[in-house]
């Protein structure tokens, strides 16, 4: 361009590169700390370089993690009786800030989308096949040692058999689907063994939506999953 | 929160100063790092920090340049006669893709905005007066050096009066018309002196505009400017 200082251009291309973030946007952005002339880029540089010598990703669930295990996985309070197969930690941040799931993650790192050309070898599902074996030997062990049945502790949950329950909440759109029947596939054999059992999220109508503006398919959901009150 | 690791909270804290990015967008630019694990991360934070120190603000015109001088006010092909006054750098990166101006900038820094706090003191009125003096006295110079005429040069500007055009070009909205009013009213001795004349850019109709969806001022605006053919 010529118009704009070498560094200042780098800058920009650095910010495009983000989600959501168009050539005008990365050039307001860069301009934002130009015409602060404040402590704001240095802040953003530091916190980066930080970030990505710090953050790892938790030896059990692959949530990002400044520790070897995540606190989610650490913690004595989690129901290890319910694994949470997500996409993406952000999906992680949703649940936990909505406070309704006590169980524990899985973090695939994506789904199975053959036209961004991930397919199954791109995600975890070594790990997350070595994740429920460990969860339901520890099921296992915990039933055969005498101890007080774990069900008690989890009676509230309505799904609770007895075994390692994997919740499948990968995204409602095609590519999610797909990968929910993948690792439905993938388990089969537990299944039939009745070491685990699959749920999938309930698809409807969510809250505050409008009928008339809800599109065919949310509907037909709503109606197949319709409940008795 | 605790959900999120210390250093990604501080790199989702330090995107949502950026202009347009709220908690959410901010979340998904940290993890967009998280997710790829290249040297994105890196290459922002090291591009921020040679921002950082390389930019000053040019001497003569305030746009951000890595050198004392601007490339655009350091060039000889510049209309030293036409003195382009601007809100801020991007407006000159405008300017400058559109390739319709020759001449050269003045960078503001801002207009006058009662509603957020910034008066005519924050703002480069004592430079702008500063580089108005340098161009009326430099146009003086030439005439009495007996070189050929500059206006010559610049026959195809319709404006040409053989004195210096403070073109402003702030936005059209209230603070540009205020600060477009106090420039004009800044420079009246120089007015009635004959050294200088202020024009402002045309309002009317943007191209590809819509009548029918025009809002009543612009109408007017573009009935009050309406042209011969």
């Amino acid at each position: 361009m010529g118009v704009l200082p070498d560094s200042v251009q780098k800058v920009i291309d650095a910010f495009e590169k983000l989600p959501g973030v168009g050539p005008k946007s990365a050039a307001r952005m860069a301009y934002h700390f130009l015409r602060a002339r404040n402590n704001d880029a240095i802040n953003l540089a530091n916190s980066l370089l930080t970030m990505d010598q710090n953050v790892v990703n938790c030896r059990d669930c692959f949530n990002v993690s400044e520790t070897e295990v995540c606190s989610i996985c650490d913690s004595p309070l989690r129901d290890t009786k319910q694994l949470c197969v997500v996409e993406d930690p952000l999906d992680v941040v949703a649940f936990e800030n909505s406070g309704v799931y006590k169980g524990v993650y899985f973090v695939l790192g994506g789904v199975i989308s053959p036209a961004d050309g991930i397919g199954a070898d791109e995600l975890r599902f070594p790990e997350l096949r070595m994740r429920v074996g460990n969860l339901t030997s520890k099921i296992r062990d915990h039933k055969s040692s005498g101890e007080m049945d774990v069900a008690v502790e989890f009676a509230d949950n309505p799904t609770n058999k007895g075994c390692l329950e994997l919740i499948i909440a990968t995204n409602p759109n095609l590519e999610g689907e797909a990968t929910a029947v993948y690792i439905q596939d993938l388990f089969r054999k537990e299944i039939s063994e009745g070491t685990l059992h699959i749920t999938r999220l309930a698809m409807g109508l969510p809250t505050g939506a409008d009928l008339e503006y809800t599109d065919r398919l949310t509907l037909k959901r709503a109606l197949e999953g319709r409940r008795a009150y």
